[in-house]
């Protein structure tokens, strides 16, 4: 294809080699009798020498107007010069045009124009062309593999669970509506009720990755409207089991990006700053936190016991702590019914939220296992039982104990990289106002 | 909690251990003066044994009344025991019910009653108990895994696309709509379009495991409602590399799960007869396809070019090649717009499918990558190109010659595992019927 079968990438060049290396036009200097042209591939750069006396004029004129973003393939002889950006150049044989580039682009992908996020958004393929961005969903990538690998060791197995759903999982929040067959249905705003399901079964211990749909109205930059969850739910497990898992899943992410995305971590400029978690996250009960918050005076009143934390005073905590953090032990009702108040004092919940510094990042718990206190907790909700039977059902016939997690995968991506907006998190996102790319 | 700290897996409970086991009751054999009951984990299963006359008849009692499937715990000294399933057993001076179980249950999970598909994926939770569906979905899990280390293996970053969209890609095929913040979109039948928009980013090469969304009425074996995509998508690939790439990515799925999988596969009665792919799969052209069908006389009118290949000659086709094959060089007519034609003939495609001797896997091929022949194809297609603007425009910035191509997962778990219907293939499958669980 376009003689394209040998391409050698820009890094894979060395000094004697003759190689045809492809890709963007990324810079044209040119300086009089000479010019140079700085090719760009997915591994990096290469300079193209243009000595305009001494080569075809057909050929100069071919590197030479190109436009900049175009895409070309150049063949031709590499050799050492210490003043290019990488060593090494390249003095071309032939150069072939494969995609050539309208003059004007909506974004500068050498990233020497600033461009606001929607025009970012709106042109992401020019985007990621940046090494920046590029280097982010290089990372997030990175972070689903080394999660994936936590969730192996833990002896989970990986689910997909159903996108489109008879009734949401969560009373308050808001659903996107969907024709199904000229039925009503719902896209899914969390794989909760699919993964108690199938941790029940003798799989026991399930983990996914996948889409979640909420139609919140928030418009902030750390909210979305499709996000991706990580999800984890095991059978025989407490929510003690579930911290720890929790925890072994964001260590490992973290140490993987350390280990594996140096060169991804210098084009972000986080090289020297970036470093994985090596302490346990410390463990704060719900009254430990608001004792903390109160401590701090930054809020303008007390928290007692019952309030939800507000967002100053997570920011308070957060700066206090200095490092992730969970929340346990929360008061009953402040947390969803499906999760387990502790035995003997159901006032008392099983629940918990992992926060990063800046924000939360998990919330868990012990599960309801116990048929008839689900069906209670699903009335106290003012939810109709009825609805969610292909649910309860199959807590009738042994449900073993069980606890799980939730991460918004943005969230993680963007509070580890230090992203302001978590739509710098996501390829193409979704908000109220954008619905395509 | 509950105990279980310490909790042993049936499989690693060792003669001279004492052990906590917890899981469900698969049975119970009473023989009078002695009563075994066996106790079933994610692991294995471990016999318990009840000597009635010389235990603590609460103990008695608790261990032989309780119902099969309850979830119980088990704390007691393993014996060696030849004649015990697993050649040990466990004297309990413990038994905790954790959760009782109906006596009537909607299906057997020891497999002795058949049930029909729908009474099992009503009651899922319980069909998962049974060795040879738990089989299916580790495997499966299995299957994502090696697929992923092959798409790492090849370069390609792992990406997640959106999944509500403004517009369907491909013309033909029904979409779900869905109320957006008052405005219509979509459920994506495909990550097409956003995979072709980050391939020509510095990404270059690209890869989803994900959702997609058909609202085809099509009610068979082999249809899903909602399917899970493996998705990959080159820049810089013609449709040659997009077949190696796809090739390695099934092949390492099928050594995978021959290597890693071996009790899964016994479980299934597969341990004697699977075998991974040895050789490269078969590249025909589509002119060879049509020639073979016809020559096995199956069909009653011969094929000519230009024809969509029926069912009945795939089955043909499929049954004279043996194994996994490729059919490429397809008339363009029949095959999408976004798909490239050769250069110098507009009538020869680059796309391919992958057939498994049973049916279609994957289709995919070069795409067109130039602006002005993509408009032209959307024009030719009765779509409007401004509808796709977001889409197109990023073909006037440099966008390389790429190739791809996608496979339905469970079409790939199925025609692995000889599984009849695909709904075995999937946790919760969604078709015209059904919407839950």
């Amino acid at each position: 294809m376009h003689g394209l079968e040998d391409r050698t990438y820009t890094s894979d060049a060395e000094p004697g080699d003759h190689v045809t290396v492809a890709g963007w036009v990324h810079e044209v200097r040119d300086l009089g009798g000479i010019a140079f042209l700085i090719l760009r591939d997915t591994e990096g750069r290469i300079q193209v020498k243009f000595e305009k006396d001494e080569m075809d004029d057909e050929l100069v004129e071919t590197g030479l107007g190109v436009a900049r973003e175009s895409v070309i393939a150049v063949t031709g002889a590499v050799d050492e010069e210490p003043r290019a950006p990488t060593g090494v150049e390249i003095t071309p044989d032939s150069v072939d045009v494969l995609a050539e580039s309208d003059t004007e682009l909506p974004l500068d992908p050498s990233g020497k124009v600033d461009a606001e996020l929607s025009t970012r958004l709106d042109n992401r393929t020019l985007d990621l062309r940046k090494d920046e961005v590029k280097a982010v969903f290089e990372i997030r990538g990175e972070i689903f593999r080394a999660a994936r690998e936590a969730f192996r060791d833990a002896n989970a197995t990986e689910i997909t669970t159903p996108k489109i759903v008879a009734t949401g999982t969560e009373g308050g929040t808001e659903l996107f509506p969907i024709t199904y067959f000229g039925e009503e249905a719902f896209m899914n705003q969390s794989p909760q009720l699919f993964k108690q399901l199938t941790a029940g079964s003798s799989l026991e211990r399930v983990f996914e990755i996948g889409p979640i749909f909420r139609a919140e109205e928030h418009n902030t930059p750390r909210h979305l409207n499709e996000a991706t969850s990580i999800d984890f739910e095991g059978a025989f497990c407490d929510h003690e089991d579930a911290m720890d898992v929790c925890e072994s899943v964001i260590r490992s992410a973290y140490e993987a990006v350390e280990r594996n995305c140096e060169p991804q971590l210098e084009a972000l400029g986080l090289e020297a700053e970036f470093e994985a978690p090596t302490e346990s996250f410390p463990r704060l009960t719900y009254e430990e936190a608001i004792e903390r918050i109160n401590a701090t005076g930054e809020l303008d009143e007390q928290l007692v016991w019952g309030d939800d934390l507000p967002t100053e005073g997570e920011h308070a905590l957060g700066e206090d702590v200095g490092e992730h953090y969970f929340i346990t032990d929360w008061p009953s009702e402040i947390k969803p019914f499906y999760i387990k108040d502790y035995d003997g004092d159901d006032t008392l919940s099983t629940g918990f939220d992992l926060m990063h510094p800046r924000m939360e990042l998990v919330s868990g718990g012990q599960r309801e296992h116990r048929y008839e206190e689900l069906i209670a907790g699903f009335e106290q909700q003012g939810l109709d039982p009825e609805e969610f039977e292909y649910y309860t059902k199959m807590f009738k016939y042994g449900m073993p104990p069980h606890a799980g997690w939730a991460i918004g995968a943005e969230r993680l991506v963007m509070t580890m990289l230090g992203l302001d907006n978590i739509r710098e998190a996501v390829l193409f996102p979704r908000d109220r106002q954008r619905l395509s790319p």
